[in-house]
């Protein structure tokens, strides 16, 4: 950690600060300058994460040296992680396949579609039981029923499946019936939700937060890596930014950053990316030429009739053309669906 | 609701548009302009919140006539809501203020702040037992010990207390405690959270989201008064832009606008808005002049040994000498502290 | 164009409207809702773009049918547009490559960067001599003589050259060099420099600005066609959001978006779209993927000595690779280097 | 300075690095903590702006501790810089009032309108003569015709106008005329004209970019002010974020935050800030109670005919009322109008 003091700090000032460092068993190191006086502080200074070194009268400003993630970063470990979802391992050779409706929206309705998306390569399934809606007027999920029919798909496709959790309360009903969590993206920052899936050993997909630094996501899955569950597995979803043309602005970006600054598998969700279907196809292939992990992607068998997201569902066909693009791209990286 | 259509609409999706139209029971009306045709639908367009008109292949976009918010609306209730905390109201003349420490920290220095708070001027008191906390390494709040302290506090100095509720598990409790509920940036669309709280009939003090469009918080604020909950008092703390100088950029412009858009109060918290002490004075007159209801802030007696925030919290003279400032602005435009 | 009025207006208003509306030979068709009464007006409601619908007193929110743009559009010409820079297409089935260092720093430097980027695959050159600096205090350029040094690199090599152009008081001098203008970030709505190189028939690389949307882009791109120069070349160089971890976020949605609005090539920037070298490789890789007509690279002979932008700049031996591995990707997607 | 290395450096590297700073003559000190080595240089950091250290390989990252700006910085003058426009001064105990159409559109409607802003108590008059129009197809303003007409304007009502210039050829014509020069927020970064308006001696209103920091702000200042013209007034007219409901977002930090960081005036644009007339006016009164220096104000006789900007105008009543409770404002700080 760097503290700038201001010009002409009282030497009493600077005392005062040095020994709050001291009393964290941390070394300052002064340096001089001809227009300002800096302080290096030598140890953990993870330590000093509760003290605000900058409401001291005489400090200008404070910078971070290290990261404040541990467990996340690659300096705690440095070679992939892979996390086992059903039979498949996300962050190794093969990119996975997420896929299905945004919500489970009845029994015929959801085996249809996972029936079609299984057809067209998809590895695991996706549908909502729970859905956080920004309309209190819109379809909520149909809950504990919408996981069955999950159960009963997984049963009869042998496929994982994975669905959202919105709730600390609805963690444990989750769990009985998931193969892999979701936290959403409103729910990246919501820390007793991700306290309540860090205690379980479940796969966790971890989405980032409309608004979310790349530092802030890592800090959430240190959240649950920190309760003890190490099998995270990050999703750029899209962030928000002035631009309209499309839902969200999709931040490929990451792929390659999350690769330098952590262990963690990286997938990416191109439907909500950019929330228009037309864009999907292209966006899939360059998220896998960038070096994603995998893909989830809204596929629906009549995206005029879905109750949630239908403007950016896929029809079954389409999905299954994308597939045959992306594997294309996999293989022109050295990698497989 | 507007729909626009593809240059060379097909009739027969055309047909299929309008018999869908025709099934909620509303009224197309159809206009052929020389590039393009709209259809004009007549009736409560928030029935089709559920329809996903943009995926029907002739749509090439579907615009918003009537606001997705009712209860929250001036439409609605066109006279402004006055929110009662203990003996005060908020949204009448009198500008409400809310201080204390980010954090309870304990008993003893809790009740000094309280009473400094006080005897500066504050009418509502303010202090965290559960925190929302970016990093797991850092203080997560005193919980139910924190609320204790928090409603001897209001015994003592006679003052209404806020704190934050961060998980539906807790709701509860916190109900037991305290005079306000407050639901921070981060849970601002945690829908679960909202519900539970729709459901009592305690004040709610709603923050904006970091990256909450306003349309969005009225929506959260909607989610409240559907589940029954009238007293909803809306908070601006600062959404998150590309500027570093600042924390956050406090947009007091929703100040006006929320007058326009609704008959719920606002209240500005210039604290978090900017995350620089220096600021906070500025922008707590700016806040009034533009004719906010109330203003939240943080002040603690010793800021450089706060356990969270410290960096943007006032000192209590610092304080004192902010709601003198802010009185003489109150005055200015008719109002009074 | 729609019109959405206040509701309970009068009709002495409405009227002034509609004659408003009349005024400019268009239709107006008004359609009386339960809540809210609209206004479709029939006709090229671009006439309408000089007045200020939203300052009638009846009017509560005006919303646009047709894009703002025409020449730039798919409804203008469907067929995409092949720009011809030298002996190079952009737009068609091969993928263009423009290298070299951001700044041209001297003859010899730059006639070996030259060389570099031409053994590596590079078509096209690519090197300052007007440089935009956010410091008064940077290196500014070399001026006409980095342009004589450019051209003096073509010819050498036989690549055709692109450069910046600042200033309207240079169009004529960088004209006399060049064979490609380009328009930086900074300089996307300086619109008198868009009608000056509008004026000649030279190709213009037309970069996106930090802060634009795409309409915007295109409008910008409008500016250059009607004044008579079909030759643009869209080019994404990453916008700035929230995140910090890059320098900007690349928005690869741009690419099957501009295919889907406009008939003019698109091609991407990776080297300022993330700032960070290690993300060159996969971004260049992706946007590829995507679709991308081109990709602009800086490359550095010794990028630790560059005078700008060296954080950036790629070795010759780096970008070789990246070309070698963009190749495979275009072959997946059936085009070419 | 400080420069972070990466974990495991070689000697051999950071030899190499180390020589580059002492070649600068400035002197690198050495700390090695645990999991970081740092190095503090002492000295001009500024020197190395030129130079790309986070090129080397053994660089993690740079962190610059002096501010950028030299002579914008309040660490060059402590007091505030007054800027005289005709009689006025801007800075000083007066808050000063600018106001005036957005378009010069004709010699009757403007000397109309600046008869109308006198009265209402504007100290200095506006009107754009070259205008920066987002679409080629819209008004562009009467160019020197428009001049013209404001200089008549000042010697009728005698008041000191300002005008928007937008391309260094047209400095000089300009400068003719005006009394001050106004940077639009689209050529806050067009490098060449600050440098142009730099090289004559008359104020300079310099509006904030839509996307750029603060510091860049000040960075383009020092552009004019290095070039030997002190008399610099800022401008925040809004920053664009994702919210829609106002056409950009007010910062109104930025003015305790400049008083901080600089010398310079700082002014507010209410109008483009909000897009929204019925905003105007609260916004106009948080402004002056931040402590801004003046305001700046669209008006215009009859909004719903102007041929820019009408949306945002008010009409001279209504501005005359604001003036009224801006007044009671500046008095409830010890200010005047």
């Amino acid at each position: 950690m760097i503290i700038v003091l201001k010009p002409k700090t009282k030497s009493k000032d600077l005392k005062h600060l040095i020994s709050k460092i001291k009393e964290y068993k941390l070394i300052p190191h002064i340096s001089k300058g001809k227009e300002r006086t800096i302080i290096g502080v030598i140890g953990d200074e993870r330590v000093l994460q509760t003290v605000s070194l900058e409401s001291f009268s005489c400090v200008e400003k404070v910078m971070q040296i290290l990261k404040p993630y541990k467990l996340a970063s690659k300096d705690f470990k440095s070679t992939p992680t892979l996390v086992k979802v059903g039979d498949y391992f996300i962050g190794g050779k093969q990119v996975i396949l997420i896929a299905g409706p945004c919500s489970v929206e009845g029994r015929e309705k959801f085996l249809k579609a996972a029936k079609m998306v299984k057809e067209a390569g998809a590895h695991i399934l996706r549908g909502g039981a729970f859905k956080p809606r920004t309309s209190p007027y819109s379809f909520q999920g149909l809950g504990e029923e919408g996981l069955k029919i999950l159960a009963e798909a997984r049963d009869i496709f042998n496929m994982p499946v994975v669905t959202e959790v919105l709730d600390t309360r609805h963690v444990e009903l989750v769990n009985r019936y998931a193969d892999m969590f979701q936290i959403g993206a409103r729910n990246m920052q919501n820390f007793e939700l991700l306290k309540e899936v860090g205690k379980t050993n479940k796969p966790v997909l971890l989405k980032r937060g409309l608004m979310a630094t790349v530092e802030e996501w890592l800090m959430s899955a240190e959240y649950i890596l920190s309760n003890g569950n190490m099998n995270v597995v990050l999703c750029e979803r899209g962030i928000r930014t002035f631009e309209k043309a499309t839902r969200n602005t999709l931040d490929l970006s990451t792929v390659p950053l999350i690769k330098e600054l952590s262990h963690l598998p990286i997938i990416i969700d191109p439907s909500h990316g950019t929330g228009k279907k037309k864009l999907i196809p292209a966006m899939a292939r360059a998220a896998v030429a960038a070096g994603a992990d995998g893909l989830t992607i809204e596929v629906h068998p009549n995206p005029a009739e879905a109750l949630s997201d239908g403007d950016q569902s896929l029809l079954p066909s389409e999905y299954s053309k994308l597939v045959k693009e992306v594997e294309k791209i996999a293989k022109a990286i050295d990698r497989k669906i």
